[in-house]
């Protein structure tokens, strides 16, 4: 199976799981559940996902163990798109081409549709199919999500972000912004498949997680440098708009041609971690190059 | 240990237990984690750690495996009130005499505070202490406030108050809307405490569950009475926001009288319930008598 193939099988299999969920959530609050639906579905690479299948699956976990994991992770990716779209915050009105939430529903349903979608995270990690051998593991699979969600991970970083807006910060800085705001979420994947076997050695848990931070980072970069480079058309979004807002960013702080060697470094570095593995990466290979390549 | 006593033995631990989670968080984004300590702490009855305690306790359940849960209920209630204030919800300044979140510090910034408050509340149910006896439990706690928190509870409930706004709603919606809203948290305090044993029978589990909704409603139900016979310097809020903001309540739909009638019979119907229970319950019959009667 090629990249694409495996791509939208993931897709495919995550959309499924997470409609699945919605569809079953009695009719209380019937715009509320739109809400949820509407953010999750609005589309997106699903990388996330993407990266805890092909992780899991490649050091021999089940796909039917890794499919709640994969859908509690973008269950929270959904609901922080939801909240850093409001006026208060990136206030932007378009998203991979949509209207963003508050725009299709309104902010008082975009608050809740985002709130409604952290909890379900967590609901979908205490009830999700886990093999008999995993059960026991379901509550560090909740220890991960939260410490990756949370003030030390996710929404600590947007507050950095915040924070960062209009004020100078070192590259240092902006890496420890980063590493939080999207880095702390991606790792996650690979933590979660860990916390799921016994059967990965130390030394190579260490080099799926290094790799992890890699391809964050470097998810990064190439984000800030396709709001330099690519157009408003293709991104689903404003281009410019890290400009617009005056936040700090890899082509900002390094110039555009070093953020470029920079990303092709992190490649390099990325690719590195995988060889180190005794697994077949090729599938993660392929992953990586297509995070540093895409276009959007 | 009277009433009085026994609640600020719990607001104290409880506060101690949340300040010093909030203190151990590293200082990467100061503003954020002062806003977060800010809304834990901005005051309150504590009801929900009260209840959780008091339930605890009366089974024989050591203080110091309730403490986690009554912390963790606390964080959730404290980031629904933050984004339930906010310009787009119901636009408030001022909570428990002080300013909300988003006035105190920005919007962004308050709706941060609240998800972060949200992730806390699980990070604490995985992180807290826990007897080597109900160890096995913790994953439960997560699935009942998970359950009580999101889509099916409060979140649903909000989603359901918003919409009956300029309504006309009948009883049995504004009683659905509220088991939601406020309900379903105030009975994840007794089911929490039902998951860390198994000494309680089905019986017995029963009464509380309906001592904890027939409390749950009469809270809602004082509280509608006092937006309209109270004063706004002894709620800490503006008297008559439902009114203004033309919400349905319990007074608006059934007079104030008959208002007062159906809390009298809440109050006689909960007592019942703890009545019906072998365990030495004056504790929670003075706490039904204050949440009932109180003034603010």
């Amino acid at each position: 199976m090629d990249l694409n193939e495996y791509q939208q099988q993931v897709s495919h299999a995550v959309n499924s799981y997470l409609v699945d969920v919605i569809e079953r959530l009695p009719e209380h609050a019937p715009q509320l559940k739109q809400a949820m639906r509407y953010a999750l579905l609005i589309g997106g690479k699903r990388m996330r996902p993407f990266l805890t299948m092909a992780c899991g699956e490649m050091i021999g976990l089940k796909a039917a163990d890794l499919l709640g994991p994969a859908a509690a992770i973008e269950a929270i990716h959904a609901y922080s798109l939801i909240h850093d779209d409001l006026p208060a915050m990136d206030d932007d009105d378009l998203r991979r081409g949509q209207p963003t939430c508050h725009i299709k529903f309104d902010e008082a349903t975009a608050i809740l549709a985002g709130d409604a979608l952290q909890t379900l995270a967590f609901e979908i990690l205490c009830h999700c199919e886990l093999s008999d051998k995993t059960q026991a593991k379901r509550i560090d699979l909740v220890k991960i999500l939260s410490q990756a969600a949370g003030y030390s991970g996710m929404c600590g970083g947007q507050a950095m972000d915040l924070a960062a807006t209009n004020q100078l910060i070192d590259q240092q800085q902006l890496e420890s912004l980063h590493s939080k705001k999207t880095g702390a979420l991606i790792s996650a994947c690979v933590s979660m498949v860990m916390a799921l076997t016994d059967d990965v050695s130390t030394e190579n848990n260490m080099h799926m997680q290094r790799y992890a931070q890699l391809i964050g980072l470097a998810f990064q970069v190439q984000d800030d440098i396709l709001d330099v480079t690519s157009d408003s058309a293709t991104l689903g979004k404003p281009q410019g708009s890290d400009q617009a807002l005056n936040k700090s960013t890899y082509p900002a702080l390094l110039g555009l041609e070093q953020a470029k060697a920079y990303l092709y470094d992190l490649h390099q570095q990325a690719l590195q971690a995988l060889h180190a593995l005794p697994y077949n990466t090729q599938m993660l290979e392929s992953f990586t190059d297509f995070i540093i390549q895409r276009k959007y």
